[in-house]
């Protein structure tokens, strides 16, 4: 039996990722709330669909990869919405980052052996999302996790299995806490070597060249060597993820000071103007707060 | 000609690092504030001092491994001081953490043309100090650090040459830096985890296997698995390092807001009790933080 | 005409303040969750209600008291809610404190020309509250405010008109937000004071004399004194109140640093299990800091 | 016996408080580093001295009133300085604010038996110093302060005995901690109160007339009401004084994790070019730091 893919939400992230479901040789449908952006697909064979129920009522597996809460909430309960129409026996896969919380209540809200809801945030940005090499963060039923892994691992180089449904967002909760924290952790230290006098690149290099080294401080390198932030992945979106981490963390009675401290420094960079460049941006935040 | 070299410092750092370059071929008397940490060395072979001017009179290069700056001032100011005999024409290497602001007053100190000065801070713990492969950053006269740097990789598998005397302190300030903020993030990400009800190990896993792995992490990893810290790098010493970083910072005019949080987890994880443990313990300081 | 004056909610606020409307001779049906409460009112003459549908039913002005929007949503909500019944030309007066969005939600939903509404959270706790002696921060239409003024100077001294309907928590949201800081303030000093081995009585008159006394320290001084603290206001509550405050500066894109750092000491005593003694126990965190 | 009382030091502070000893009739000397100083005392019949020796030579009383360690070092030690002279009877009075680690350190160069040390900092800011109703903090052998006690009276209100010599610091540090978390707290409110469109004076006058309001928020309120901040107390000198406080702080174990967001606040002000407004200033960092 062919599988019928329906995939909403053609940002940067849902755009390759889906382009890449469909270069495996699976049957899509996208849907995106502006529409224009579903051209391209188009021009490589996949249907487009009209409204989320349309793509609903056709696919066998959903997709999901919108920016938030609100997004969500509208394709799934809206007039036209997903669950507008029969979902029985249907798969939905929702790899938006949203907040543990918010998972759980989605879960909650749909009909226990109508459809199946697996929660599978990512790992990695637009360069992984085109190359598929995404890590995948999935929660849900074992069984529908495993047998969902093919269709998944057209996305993405490994499926890490966290839980029921919720705790793939519990996990991408975790990821996204350190990702924040390092490189806010990294403009600081480039903001002191500056001030400083100490010269950019070497610093960088020292850094690389020792046990701080990591391949996401080499992919930021050469935007804080030069200040230029051309997006991999907006610091508004990064804002948004750790707005979330500490909604969860301040639920679960988790202390997580430093990460408070992070997000005050993202946070101003959206004030700033500076929320669609990348994130590494967060430097400017800093740059900002020195003595003139 | 050979060159007679003086080690004063044999504490976790020192005694490995004093131990490398006697394994070398060098010609090496040691002194420490506490004797009995002498004698293994001169078991094998080094010569031991009574105080830092009977070292300081023999060796012609003079290597300071300390813990901060009243033990410095005290081994150099002394009655029986560095500076209380003839020095013309050695060399002071100040290898220990101290500021900038610190070493660039010391280095005010010294009569020019008289004695040549090196700061000489060192990226790595114990394990790196044993196995000869610090990477040690310099700062000082050029031809200086170049004509040194035979008997520095004795010790370490690199010198970054940083810039004048001072700037080795101040690249050590900036590593420090991100160090201190990397594990503080780390360890908010297990705490969270954990509170999350997700599987520690699969969290470190995926990390590890991710953009952000880094050998630090993976060297921490089974002490936050287990809970348990066996010291490397003790959390008194982490939290005296971001307490220079802040003044560095300070005087600098830098925003380092991240660093500060950091910087009082690890100051709480002292004032747990915590301060003899691996650095990584700072965990234990979130742990106090969370509702019980 | 008598109006007939609804009260749910009899908790350490809403009792007295509902006691107080009675003293004034108005006729007063009260409401409760746990309905053992409503006895003493009943005994001084109040009508019981036993859901709020019954209570809306019967009042033309229904006051809120409530814990959270949790409660607010049930008691207005639910199958025997508010607004199960018709309250076309009635009052309802929120004097919970919630944030101004959750406030601006609630006045959406209503049916505009039916039903008027009113925010009206308070200044003041316990005390106040028993003395008829709370500020009252109202936001609505002014004319409404106005017509309203001698219910609630029953309650209060003083009504401040805020603006529309949502300004009446904006004006707490402030209010609150300087409480938290303050006692946070007050408790660090006091934590200083006692490791540099100062007479706390000598500190606490020393300030109470000078430009920065104030009636809430004169209020808070026995209490840090005796580190004993019988509850005027919870602790729990004001850490609830700070995540309002800190929700609403977030969507407000307002810049709150103290707060931010005041918040993590109240969610920890949350954490430390002092959340029902009264919020100057926040003290109690920083000891939970102090090195040992 | 008539006293000789000299003065050195003629600041913001400084000029009006030697100004009240002399209209109290006191025989006085002043020197101030920048000698144009001098001269408004001059005319009203102050002696004057070229420097802290000639003005330690002849008086029996000498007061310092300066803005650091630094300056207070070099009045002290230096060629010209005071202990150039025999200073044996003559008492010591340092009005500056310092730090008790630094005043500890004053105490215990002098010959004890010498001259007699006494620490005198002061709360209030250029008017209570101009009006003689400061309140002086003071810290030495309890006989000596009520020996000086009439003399401090010409320029304070009340002399509150803290304990031996670094106790009236000690009390100061703990009174800065204060001060400064307030007006950081003050400024968030308002800030918050902007956003959120409500009337700032409407915010003020209800903080003003509640249990937070106190003589220190009514001496801002025009400055915050019009965002134009006339200098009483230099927002650099609060930020240094701040400063002191964390490292007292630090180095007494003491948690004081609210203080070190609002110094950050402080900092970043000195950054924006503030410091030399007054320290109500501090709203200014906020509104910088908020979303455009």
């Amino acid at each position: 039996m062919v599988e019928k893919i329906g995939f909403i939400g053609l940002g940067i992230m849902g755009e390759p990722m889906a382009a890449n479901i469909l270069k495996a040789g699976h049957a899509l449908m996208v849907y995106n709330r502006t529409p224009e952006k579903t051209g391209i697909l188009a021009d490589k064979g996949a249907l487009t669909a009209s409204s989320p129920a349309e793509l609903a009522a056709w696919a066998d597996i959903i997709i999901l990869m919108l920016t938030g809460p609100e997004a969500t909430d509208a394709v799934l309960y809206s007039a036209n919405g997903i669950l507008s129409v029969n979902t029985a026996g249907k798969t939905l896969v929702n790899m938006s980052t949203v907040s543990p919380e918010y998972t759980t209540t989605i879960a909650r809200c749909l009909t226990p052996g109508d459809i199946t809801f697996i929660d599978a945030p990512v790992s990695g940005s637009k360069k992984p999302a085109t190359d598929g090499t995404l890590i995948i963060l999935a929660g849900g039923p074992r069984h529908a996790v495993s047998a969902l892994e093919p269709l998944l691992l057209t996305m993405g180089r490994k499926v890490v299995y966290c839980g029921e449904a919720g705790q793939g967002s519990a996990m991408k909760m975790t990821v996204n806490l350190l990702l924040g924290v390092m490189i806010a952790g990294l403009a600081e230290t480039v903001n002191l070597a500056r001030r400083l006098h100490l010269d950019t690149d070497l610093v960088l290099d020292t850094i690389l060249a020792g046990p701080l080294g990591c391949p996401i401080f080499n992919l930021k390198k050469d935007m804080l060597r030069q200040d230029d932030y051309p997006v991999q992945f907006p610091l508004k979106h990064m804002t948004k993820d750790l707005r979330f981490v500490l909604q969860t963390a301040d639920a679960a009675g988790a202390a997580v000071p430093a990460t408070h401290a992070a997000f005050q420094l993202y946070r101003q960079g959206v004030g700033l103007g500076n929320g669609d460049l990348d994130f590494a941006a967060v430097q400017k935040s800093l740059a900002a707060l020195n003595d003139r």
